[in-house]
């Protein structure tokens, strides 16, 4: 570890990232993330938390050309942010990833659309942005990881900020020391306490980070300086965020270790908490290949890793929300319903009086073998179905698709965004951006602000 | 303590209180602090700080009715909280407290002020919010203060959104949930780490904390819920912030205890960190009853307890922003230019040759007896001064004039802003606004949308 502080070497990269120096693999992976931002953004949009956020923001109305996803209007950066982003996290569909442990894409790309629409940036510019974003935000996260966590930090607040405030800046062109300033800035406005899990300030929380961080590079484009040693200073993030003293990592490696290569972002298949999705892919590779019936199982029993139980709270869920939190709902709408989809989200759906009946079958538990491989981010499970004829099933999934081991395949990355499109009524739509999205690296100024302008409207 | 959450308890408060509830010395005080806002923010509007923060705000322009203290416009409300809570506080002469060991007014008043001029609301409306801002603010600080302050946060942004929100919540007439909501959102809006002292990024944090409570009051009135136990669930503020797992006080007592009576603010005399009030104090009283001479002096020492040594960092401050957390720039401000006022802190002044000479004759150290009264927010000293002609003074002072057990007379409050009013060039409307601010209860809200407006400059 060189001397420099450590927003003052993530400043550095910012300012002088080209998108020529980044890897060919590496944009695949931002082109993916963009792609499906997009995705999850636009049916979020008309989510009871989104349509509250859209009050809020039509009272302070401006001219400016930053778009408001899924609501084929326009409005200043910060505000746009502020809803796109709360927007993007509202259904639990968006990634994550396993540096932050929380999720990325929500804090930055809100930022990436606001900053590029402001500065009429084309896609090059726009993948070089989220870049910059995401490899600082998650540079800084391996170095306090999981202890922010642990401490009961919602890390996407805690750590967003700076990979909005960096994606921004990037496309501001902003100078080293106001990139420096933009994250030490950032350092002061991070913050969302766990315990607002299950009101409508956790899906806030992606847009805070977003809004925070579009408005502190602008902020510091204004001259507003900030310590570049904020985040190991004594009284800075790091101590008061991780209580640690010393580093997780020993390096700062930016440029040289690509984060969106050696680590990964999870992308979703299922638009719920992703500790039930290795189950829910077991279930239905087994189902489709031998046409299991609900009224045929006894039982279902899951062993899972240490992980799952913190996370699949919900054990007899009654609403839409707390379903995304549910093993036993999730289990119970692939057998009863046919599918996990954004459909089987309704309240109404949840309190079908046979989805309730079934998931009484379904029971969760930690199980040894699993639980030996400690606190980790996946969700490794270990099936056991008993048949009414007395016949026994054993499944087993490690993990689910869409992670790094087993990625999404363009074609599947393409399926869930015309799904999304489709639950938004947006089909009209769903090509010509997906032909913009799908080749980001041709995109023109014009194609990129087209991105997220028109109405959505729940069709399910 | 019942069982109600303290944000909850804190929300009944709020939407429960009136201005005929409030005690009549507790009535005064809030007067007092929003006169002496008034006073420090209209010089610090046009200190470089605050015209960046001039510059970002006048990117998103709006017809809204907030004035920007000394800038003769107004814009939205959360732009005017961010302005004028940065303006308020970038000269560090506006007013401390002990529960929160922090900067109240910077945080609240703002809210206040913007809130009342979006709802036209009139002078008992105006102290009444601020009570309900200040005694919520305080009541949470007291549950979990040193340890906040102990962990490396600023109290000023940790426990500031809570009491805007809180105030402004007043003014909208919200409803106990929605005021519950504004205090959960303000626990996830919560941060500022003390790291960013000594740059910009410090004066900001007041306008961060008043521009994030107003919008969390918002946000509630839009529908946005939040957790009403965010404050010691698990995973919560307390928890977060303080690494406390029990409050430092065992009772909810607001409505019964008034913290603006029972713990009060301080009301600074001298625009620099309060650690050095009680020693300019005495010298100036001294001087004036003694006639002491700068080129009589061989010598001053100064005895002080545990806490100044941490804040009055700066012992060669080379321009102004050093020279206000220094005591030897402060006694040698005083002994050579005769005094200590908004005109002694310019970088000119502070390297004036002849003050750099002087300040080698001062030496500040840790005395046996004072430290033996513990970590104490106030600031005692034991002078020893040694003449030329061989001959000693010892002074003594335990605590400046302005804290609550020495409080400003009602003419010193006066003095304080007509001197501020005239730094910052606006004599002409001196005389009026303190004709409604010292008769609050009487202003009609026309009367309160007049204040703050006119054009600032610095005239010294």
């Amino acid at each position: 570890m060189t001397d420099a502080p450590v927003l003052q070497r993530c400043a550095e990269f910012i300012a002088n990232l080209t998108y020529e120096a980044i890897p060919e693999d590496v944009r695949r992976e931002a082109q993916n993330a963009l792609g499906d931002f997009v995705a999850v953004t636009m049916p979020g949009a008309v989510m009871p938390v989104s349509e509250d956020i859209l009050r809020y923001v039509k009272t302070r109305p401006s001219e400016d050309p930053c778009v408001l996803f899924g609501e084929d209007a326009t409005a200043d950066a910060v505000s746009a942010c502020l809803f796109n982003g709360t927007a993007s996290h509202s259904l639990d569909f968006d990634d994550t990833a396993p540096s932050s442990m929380g999720h990325p894409t929500v804090s930055i790309a809100p930022a990436v659309f606001a900053a590029a629409a402001e500065r009429q940036k084309d896609g090059q510019a726009l993948i070089t942005a989220y870049v910059a974003g995401l490899e600082v935000m998650h540079q800084i996260s391996r170095l306090c990881m999981p202890e922010v966590s642990q401490a009961g930090w919602h890390t996407t607040l805690a750590f967003g900020a700076f990979g909005a405030a960096a994606a921004a800046s990037s496309l501001y062109e902003a100078s080293v020391d106001e990139c420096a300033w933009a994250l030490g800035i950032s350092a002061t406005t991070a913050g969302g306490v766990r315990a607002n899990f299950g009101t409508k300030t956790k899906a806030l929380h992606a847009g805070l980070s977003a809004a925070n961080g579009i408005q502190n590079a602008k902020l510091a484009a204004c001259g507003i300086t900030a310590n570049p040693a904020a985040f190991e200073a004594s009284d800075g993030f790091m101590q008061c965020f991780s209580r640690l003293d010393a580093f997780k990592e020993d390096e700062i490696r930016l440029g040289t270790f690509w984060d969106l290569r050696e680590k990964g972002l999870n992308f979703k298949s299922y638009p719920c908490c992703s500790g039930s999705h290795p189950a829910i892919e077991a279930l239905t590779i087994y189902r489709e290949e031998h046409g299991l019936k609900a009224e045929d199982i006894e039982s279902i029993h899951c062993g899972v890793s240490l992980l799952s139980p913190r996370e699949l709270t919900c054990h007899r869920p009654q609403n839409a929300v707390e379903g995304k939190f549910s093993m036993e709902y999730a289990l119970s709408s692939l057998l009863i319903y046919g599918h996990v989809g954004l459909d089987s989200f309704t309240d109404e759906k949840v309190r079908n009086p046979a989805i309730q009946d079934f998931m009484g079958k379904i029971s969760m538990a930690i199980d040894d073998e699993l639980a030996a491989l400690g606190f980790i981010g996946y969700a490794p499970v270990k099936m056991t179905i008993k048949m009414r004829d007395g016949s026994e099933v054993k499944l087993r999934r490690m993990r689910a698709k869409g992670r790094p081991e087993l990625p999404l395949t363009l074609e599947e990355h393409q399926a869930k965004f015309f799904d999304c499109m489709r639950y938004a009524g947006c089909e009209a739509h769903a090509q010509s951006w997906w032909d913009i999205l799908s080749n980001l690296k041709d995109a023109s100024a014009s194609d990129v602000a087209r991105i997220g302008r028109a109405k959505a409207r729940k069709c399910y």
